[in-house]
């Protein structure tokens, strides 16, 4: 039997972005596994969940009983699907199923049966202010290779993150004049769903009439818009032949997605909120939706993920797993390997790393001309330098999420 | 403006379950609350959850915002609707409820519109190893005016939570003899389900025959049979009139609930593991259940317990909060405020208070007669002795639940 | 790359039936594996599938590629999902699982994420002709260490299996008298489901009165009965609280589940026959039945069985996997394979094996009081002494199932 | 009573396709009947199972009660309904029905009780690789007398069938840019959903508005698209109009007819594939589909397919059975007789016969004016040439469907 000796959480932030990750020692000299845990936002629970809760239940088990150590972290907390905790858990199997991969000498995709495709096509976002950065940006990422854009028109990231800080833009579009917002509006990032629907219908529409229906178009609602604002525009969108559209509605508004389906053959992907099966599973059997597009660490990992993917298999909808700057290497080259032993895989998210990522996460996944391929090296195939991610330190000041508010004020779902 | 100046979390085990409390102070000198988040097993997560994360969020915000600041919290961290992130949130929801009240000098159910009954119906658990035993405990409660008795039979404790410990007693029935077990098979709590409903049916027929019908009888299930053995179990107990059936299906399973339905008019109490409003509106949409019976804190406070209540009256379902010993008076506090205000209160489960734990927690509600009565002070009427409760640590190392077993050694769900 | 060489297929009868097992032979030197394809009644078919059709087709592939070649096999006939196909195409499967394992080193079960149990709980078939028979044959198996056991009544074997042979006696009673046929009715095995449920019916008291609650009870309808029948049968079962009823529906019926679900808590154990996901998936999708017992070669291998018992999972529903006289030893081992690695396993028919296919099949899993133990070899563990197996040559004679006929003289499903 | 005497196997290839057929001889001399079994991919396998494991069934037995036997060569191999023994069984029945109406002295539409119209409306394909020639091909079907058109555009046949071979062109559209794939892609037939659906729907427009709304088009997907892109095509079809769209969907996606239902007009034609009741019977039951169009050998026979049409007429459903080069004259004749006495007769597909053809089975029904006409001879009125048919042996190499992959190399569906 081999052993786990130690677990171990590294904080690194090359990037910029807060990222745990987690090292699972086995009794095995030279022997061990990454996983990746990273929750942003919440980053210290989740350490805390891995190191006061997690290591203590399982060191001293046997490593190469994965779905065994799966449920006994997942279940022993009695209370279960949340985030905080899927991430500590995920961050434990994903390495538990890189040592696997490494005692079998096979990458992860060899030891899961083989890959059915060389590389996973990618797609990023495509940005900008005015139709004009919009186009320029397209068409870089066309040049690349591309043959999936995320669409994405008049504002800038997603918002600004600093703790307590209460300003910063709404995703998707300009901050709301001051003129129609009520007397005495709290500060933050004013969001205007009917301006953002306008605006992102005419930027679509440009986007298709210029660059013709070779490339691909992604769009992300980020579930900003109410169940019925969504399912109207879903309906607009059709004309432009969306490759889907992403998260449409939120998780506490799934249940409209009957009346999506009935409505619209817009294709519809959603699920990087998701932690519980009851989010997932309905989706599915009803046939709900087109694509899951789940964060894996957030679901509990690996184990869960393959379950997902063999599920959404049999009901004929594909994977297009949540691949944001927030998933470390690890977790990226770990959704590669998901991607490649899938027959349904559809797509998958990728920003890409900087070269400092590659220096502290050796052996990351290789982009090029719109695939992103691995490495070939048994397990995960990623490493992290120790010695040089203890140079990013996490930042903690940078754990809140946008402020999104509608004109009157009000404090919206972000 | 009265705003946030502190929050602070107490750790504190009077009962010998580790308690997580939380202390919102305000800029109005003496003007503070007291909100519960205790997640006995996750409890080092949800600690760091509101001193890391919630904690630099909602400092300098104004306290009156209740319903704002708890959207604040739960959007905030983008990822949500899991247990360690909702007891924080619930902790300092159920903190600024208790300065709301305090401000309007009120007891919590008058500042929620007024009582409709004076006190809430209680239940305790009666169990028993023999026959003989749990009839004298049931009449123990009867004696004491308790209407409604919680039955378990031929086990002891749901299990030891020591960590690391992988021995101790299944829920609901005596150790399962090795000889029926493979070799090889790990140590654990073993646990056979079909022992366990035989065993309950015979129990449940005793008190009947024994008690006659005059006595409410319930029983918990505690997730852990198969659906279709719950179901089965379900139907087997009609002849006993149960008040309610407990948990017979864990959160995985919950879309069974429509079968039970089809099946039995043994009423279903369901939701103490709930953290996700998939889990719970689809039930109470369906009519599939009878009793919603969250944890108030895994639920993320009184601002949601209290619209789940609203839900339920709608379709005509009764409310039965969780309350076991790992939930602090101020919990027990404001489940009691919920009862009394809610014409589709059910019942109450009451783990008695100790007397140290009425020292540590000054103004907890009176048991008499099998009701619960508040104390009508202003808020939710439990202050904390700080200095005390510090004289009774949390233990770190009990944070792990049962690691219940089948016979073949199968870890089953707790 | 490791490439296909050869595909040879190998046909013994060491038990008496025919059984077809096929080597997958590699580039590597020593290195092949072995898998079950074995539909006894039409095994010529079944050999001149993999000989004429999939052998051109695999060879010279990198056989690590056990889900691409899944897919080339089952969709390059254009025309699928039946078993002759599904069969061959099984063998093949199970062989490169085989094969993955041994590059890996590994038993399956590890491979696949570790055992979740050390053995699998098994039941076999207590029959007799009379309540005295019945019960010695009950008795036996407990004393044995069975905690499960199937009970049949009042019949013999399934029926005789000669070429063109019209009589034998019907699966689950005595022949019906000449006297209630009508004049000239045709040969055959007749057979009375009123006649069968009344005896069924006083067979399974009988024996719940003698042997008490301890012993499982199962019982296989073989697909014998009407959907009314069927549906009112396994309600008048429901005080014998058995552990599943097998095969209540046939393959054209099971729609009526949904009626069954709705009528009866008896649990509903059903697939042997399927060969079509649209035969598994829905009672899956609706939860209307309670276990899946598909044959793994007839549903096409290891690569679908295993994708259904995680879908299984999903819903709640448990396995129990095919396994009678006409499963190869490999085929055993294979099930036990999945046995041990899925959580939601229930139950495994076993067919005990006899000291002459111990022989021709080394390493078959050893069985002990009441479960199924594996070696621990590496792949699926069982090798073939191809020179005995020569000894034993399959039987062109026996391939044709009863002729089962209703008093009347109408045949019916078998 | 007229017993089977023989059961033979001819294979034939006179269109280049491997046809196979069955002659089924009896008592009364020169009283035969001929039957398709015709399986192209799989002919060996099929050959073995009327060889090796039917014609020892019904050797002597009665040839007049086809129902019997149909039920007695279905059910007795215990597993059924699938593609080798359905085309096996289907070769038998025919001729049992061949031989019962040349007994009666009728052709086979005058046994099943008379012909509702004189003849059947027929499609063939018209395909072009531009513009240009897919008008061509139009305009010379129109010419002929053809009132129903199947468009097909941009690419060739379906694909190669060689043994082993792995390039060859996809259906419907022409090869995707290499430069599009990623590194170290197999190679194969390379297709690409998006090009074909826009390169469909451009040249569906083209037609309608070069040939004006008197020509009733259809279009065949060949199941090659995910549910949500079948979906969303078929709405956008809609201002062509089609006649029927047919095989939108796979076999293993037939539930997503629901949702097809929901959102398009398009009429929907099915079931080529289909083998077993629970593909057709959900879907007329619930009538999401418009037309019902197996192949009547891989369903089973004429008896099963009688059956099916009674059923789509009683939910107002019509018929277009499978008619593609690769069933024989037999099969043909067999379609037309369905066709003869069906109200809810919709349209037949048909590949016309070479001169070679009609000389090895003379009787061929014929083709004027866009209808297929009968012989009216008795039976099915189509006979064999025996001696002549040897000369044009079958090509065992040629057993495989096309290896069609999405631009990133994943083997999908044929």
């Amino acid at each position: 039997m081999i052993a786990i000796r130690d677990v171990r959480v590294i904080l690194t932030a090359p990037m910029g972005r807060n990222l745990l990750v987690v090292k699972v020692e086995t009794s095995e000299p030279g022997l061990y596994g990454w996983g990746c845990g990273t929750f942003t936002q919440r980053y210290q629970a989740v350490r805390s969940a891995v190191v006061d809760h997690l290591r203590p239940l399982v060191l001293g088990r046997d490593a190469g009983r994965v779905e065994e150590l799966w449920r006994l972290m997942m279940f022993n907390g009695y209370w279960r699907n949340g985030p905080v905790l899927n991430n500590a858990v995920s961050a434990i199997d994903m390495a538990l199923w890189d040592i696997k991969a490494k005692c079998a000498g096979m990458p992860l995709y060899d030891l899961w049966g083989g890959k059915l495709r060389e590389a996973a096509a990618v797609y990023q976002h495509a940005d900008g202010c005015d139709l004009a950065e919009l186009s320029d940006h397209v068409r870089a990422q066309i040049e690349q290779g591309m043959r999936h854009v995320r669409i994405r028109f008049g504002g800038s990231a997603v918002g600004t993150r600093q703790s307590g800080e209460v300003g910063g833009l709404a995703y998707g579009g300009p901050t709301v004049a001051a003129s129609v917002r009520p007397d005495g509006a709290l500060d933050g990032a004013y969001y205007d769903p009917q301006m953002y629907m306008r605006s992102t219908l005419s930027a679509m529409e440009h986007v298709r009439v210029t660059f013709g229906n070779e490339v691909e178009l992604l769009h992300d609602v980020h579930e900003r818009l109410t169940p019925s604002d969504a399912i109207a525009f879903a309906k607009q969108l059709e004309p432009y032949r969306l490759f889907f559209l992403e998260d449409a509605l939120s998780p506490e508004d799934l249940s409209w997605y009957g009346h999506m389906r009935h409505n619209t053959t817009t294709p519809q992907a959603v699920g990087e909120l998701f932690n519980n099966p009851n989010e997932w599973l309905p989706l599915m059997a009803n046939r709900w939706i087109d694509f899951v597009r789940m964060h894996v660490s957030q679901m509990g990992g690996l184990t869960p993920a393959r379950k997902v993917a063999t599920i959404a298999e049999a009901f004929g909808i594909r994977t297009a797993w949540h691949g944001p700057g927030d998933v470390s290497p690890i977790g990226h080259a770990a959704n590669l390997h998901l991607n490649l032993v899938s027959s349904n895989f559809g797509v998958q998210e990728l920003q890409p790393f900087t070269e400092i990522t590659r220096e502290v996460f050796p052996g990351c996944p290789e982009f090029r001309q719109g695939y992103f391929y691995p490495n070939d090296q048994p397990g995960i195939g990623v490493d992290v330098d120790e010695k040089l991610a203890e140079k990013y330190p996490c930042d903690p000041s940078v754990i809140q999420w946008t402020q999104a508010r509608l004109p009157d004020g009000t404090l919206v779902k972000p």
